[in-house]
């Protein structure tokens, strides 16, 4: 048990980003609409350093969520970046600015050696090029007895899927198609992945679907 | 505006039949898990001739499905029996019985021509060799006012959904894994199905999901 917890917004068509992903559209052709429901959120907004937004029934689920974190797991493809070794001509230092919002220690999956990334706010980027249980270990040191949230993209988080090292698991399921992108759920087989439905959340424009260990 | 409603149950992981489909087991490994939900209501039971069962919000969904129909489209995966032309000495006819729970013309897409087959209680079943459009046109004949239910499997949902001609959808999401299948959602392409949510109805086992033409 590693309180790894992935969390993650797909499409109803099973998409967790759209097609075409790039450093200029870095959630592919429609990926940011799996978002909005966040975006919209007073209790997003307030840790992100903006005025206004709503409340309603994903702000418990937000809130609960932001507060139980103690570290943060994410594959290369999620930190960003051109593919292969990291540039010292063009340094590639995540999308977030210098104040990354997960006050934190986040663990960065990648075949490239690279030392830590030590941001404003508390957090740092770790890269770990040592595989997923490795990272899954060092996170767990730096959580303490807080969980681990696994945040994206779609191949790290089937990785954990696969290895079945994920301990709870949410998503937030948002009601549009976008046709084309990474799948979350892809080639893990029959029986998989082992997790047990616990509750749904309903609110505007998602729908919170949470799974544990079975 | 054909009045084309599809409604199909899928798994979290986009499955609407698990892996190994046969006529010993119809749904593929897992798949009769999809419909658990519904087998437990009062509201499928009595149409079918059972006694009791469950009334919660799933049972006024039902209901006004069932009480909207007037004629069904499904494809021959769903109709059942071995592939390729119709079997004089093994006839099959269907998965339901002498007195199928339809109760209205069913038009079955096929590539094999046989004659209509007329059951008890008011179901015909009427096999079009010659597409999903002339499938469509008939089926709307038949259902007067009412609307058309698409309803399986998923490779007939696919051909409407691709072709635009499906006016709404209800997706019965139910929080289980089948871990491989038939995908309902596959091969469309970004801004397909362009179908815009309308209402969510959360119930015990199943989350409906619906949504109509943009």
């Amino acid at each position: 048990m590693s309180n790894l917890k992935l969390v993650i917004a797909m499409s109803l068509d099973g998409y967790v980003a759209g097609p075409s992903q790039s450093v200029e559209n870095p959630l592919g052709i429609g990926g940011e609409a799996l978002h909005e429901w966040a975006f919209a959120l007073e209790a997003w907004r307030a840790p992100h350093g903006l005025s206004g937004g709503e409340v309603n029934p994903s702000s418990k689920v937000m809130e609960d969520r932001l507060a139980s974190v103690g570290a943060t797991i994410m594959g290369r493809n999620m930190f960003g970046g051109r593919p292969g070794p990291w540039s010292e001509q063009e340094p590639w230092n995540g999308w977030w600015g210098e104040d990354p919002p997960f006050h934190h220690p986040v663990f960065v999956l990648t075949h490239h050696p690279r030392e830590p990334l030590v941001c404003e706010g508390g957090t740092t980027f770790t890269f770990v090029t040592d595989g997923i249980e490795s990272a899954l270990a060092q996170a767990r040191d730096a959580a303490g007895d807080k969980k681990i949230s696994l945040a994206g993209g779609a191949e790290a988080c089937r990785e954990y899927l696969a290895a079945g090292l994920v301990d709870e698991m949410s998503i937030d399921l948002v009601p549009i198609f976008l046709g084309d992108g990474e799948r979350l759920f892809d080639g893990l087989g029959v029986g998989n992945p082992k997790l047990a439905h616990v509750r749904t959340i309903d609110a505007p424009g998602v729908t919170h679907l949470e799974f544990a260990r079975r």
